[in-house]
């Protein structure tokens, strides 16, 4: 069976507003340093106002996937929702760009496109506010069924768990793959997150394929300082658990089926932002084209260290010709 | 059932012969430096009579195994072949001392005891000079049935396989435990060894229950550069794979049943001699205490942590005391 996609990602759209500054920079404006703030849309505007010279460059978690994903010749397409200003459709041309299909409405009103505005210090620590905005609002509407079933796996971001309105929207997608028979991919975003959510969560696994975890997600998933713990738990679940450990490489199991595969060595690593992002984009790529498990994990490792080996959370090289010179397409 | 022994191990009886020297007392006397060099005993002689003062501690891969079992409060045997010479009653006091039962016929005449010359040199390098002796002599005749059966586990050290009469005492003492229901382990030693004996080895693996290989040893098993290729291999054989990887920790396979467990953390890396040897030790006083295969790898890792955070291949400190602590006792 051909696909129209390989995968449907849903997600936050958001936009990076990057900017240099200093300590007193970041003292003047109140801004917690080397930490992620989420901020509310009075504070965005006045710091947005604030930022010296900025480079926008369109993120978010599913999105960032997505666009591994097309880095790898897959073919993707992007949910999530901006409003139609500037940033928003800056976060549009981004994705079309890279060949990501983007056809989530935007909305005429309501709260500005969500934008995590960073500062960056000579130091090299990045001092990141998060304002949602638009990205929250995301609602059942926006979820086309005919969309999401013409996409072999349907990939879902954890951090969305966040808005209520967000949460019936993944709701109705998740109902609307399962009913098409397509398989069904969930990422916890982030160890914080999974602590708010953890029951949900659990009782959502029933209904996943695939479980995208780092090490710290998984612990927190079965409230257990032992990773071999969670391991064991998500050996006993039915789907593939996919689970990142840094440099330790990554562990994929299915029951019984477990593989141990080593990180890919990076000379020098410079900004681990995204790293999860592209190795669920080098996994699914994997996985939507008839690759074994091991092959998947070997993917996704080789994108993640394209990642982390420059700044930024999207692949700078083409992942289809470093995933072709490993020997791996 | 309550066996005599927990562990009946198998393998070469050496004595460790440690002196200092510097870089030009190598030179002099033509030792190759930080390697370890098979030497015959006339070179032994020679070395031997230059060394400077020297300190003499009982060494041996699967001697040091019963040490480590025993400092967990593990009842331990040793076969294995010394001369009754000066060295050779030093390797039985030894482990005499430390309640390791040691019955095994000195020889009277032939090769001497079994010693590794090491040289020291400021920079902290161990330059090993090996004469196997009397240690390759074990014959079938040293091989006592009711001994091999009074033990839950037979260990065997796969250094052994370079001396013919060695192997027709392994192969004794196997038939011997196989008969009177017992489980056999065996550790790979080198991946040198694995080399010379690969198909011998793969062969044997249908009559072990348990086998105990580091990553470069595993690899050398199967002819791969993947450890996930090896422990692919493993998951399809009927035993239980105890794998070690250094800063990686450790997995432990019985088909589907994979634990995927950390190294204990140690504040200084002084000498990794040991290492596998005190790993085995760990993992067989849980598996003769009838812990769960996660816990007996728990036991080996915090062995193995004990063992490499100071020179010498045997534990210093109880591991008894220490895994009482850590909880696993």
């Amino acid at each position: 069976m051909t696909y129209q996609y390989d995968v449907a990602g849903l997600g936050n759209a958001i936009v990076d507003v990057i900017a240099s500054g200093d300590d007193e920079f970041l003292r003047k404006h109140n801004i917690a340093k080397g930490v992620m703030t989420l901020i509310d849309d009075f504070r965005a505007d006045q710091l947005y106002r604030a930022l010296p010279e900025v480079v926008e460059i369109a993120g978010g978690s599913a999105a960032n996937t997505m666009a591994g994903l097309a880095s790898l010749g897959g073919k993707g397409l992007f949910v999530g929702k901006v409003k139609a200003d500037r940033l928003g459709r800056s976060f549009a041309e981004s994705l079309n760009t890279l060949g990501v299909r983007y056809t989530t409405a935007m909305a005429d009103g309501g709260a500005p496109t969500a934008c995590c505005l960073i500062v960056v210090t000579p130091d090299g620590h990045r001092s990141m506010n998060t304002y949602l905005g638009a990205s929250r609002e995301i609602a059942p509407d926006d979820i086309h069924k005919g969309e999401i079933a013409a996409a072999q796996v349907l990939y879902i971001e954890g951090y969305l768990w966040d808005a209520p309105e967000a949460k019936a929207a993944i709701r109705k997608a998740m109902e609307a793959a399962r009913r098409a028979g397509r398989k069904i991919a969930f990422t916890l975003s982030d160890p914080f997150c999974v602590a708010r959510w953890r029951d949900e969560f659990r009782e959502l696994l029933s209904g996943l394929d695939i479980l995208f975890a780092n090490e710290e997600e998984a612990k927190a998933l079965f409230e257990t300082d032992d990773f071999d713990a969670s391991l064991q738990a998500l050996r006993d679940w039915s789907g593939i658990a996919a689970l990142t450990r840094s440099e330790k490489g990554c562990v994929i199991a299915r029951g019984g089926e477990v593989h141990v595969l080593d990180a890919v060595p990076v000379a020098q690593v410079i900004d681990t932002t995204g790293a999860g992002d592209q190795f669920a984009a080098g996994f699914l790529y994997g996985f939507t084209h008839s690759f074994d498990l091991a092959h998947c994990g070997r993917l996704g490792a080789l994108a993640a260290a394209e990642v982390i080996a420059h700044y930024g959370a999207r692949p700078e090289t083409s992942l289809k010709g470093l995933a072709a010179e490993a020997g791996l397409l």
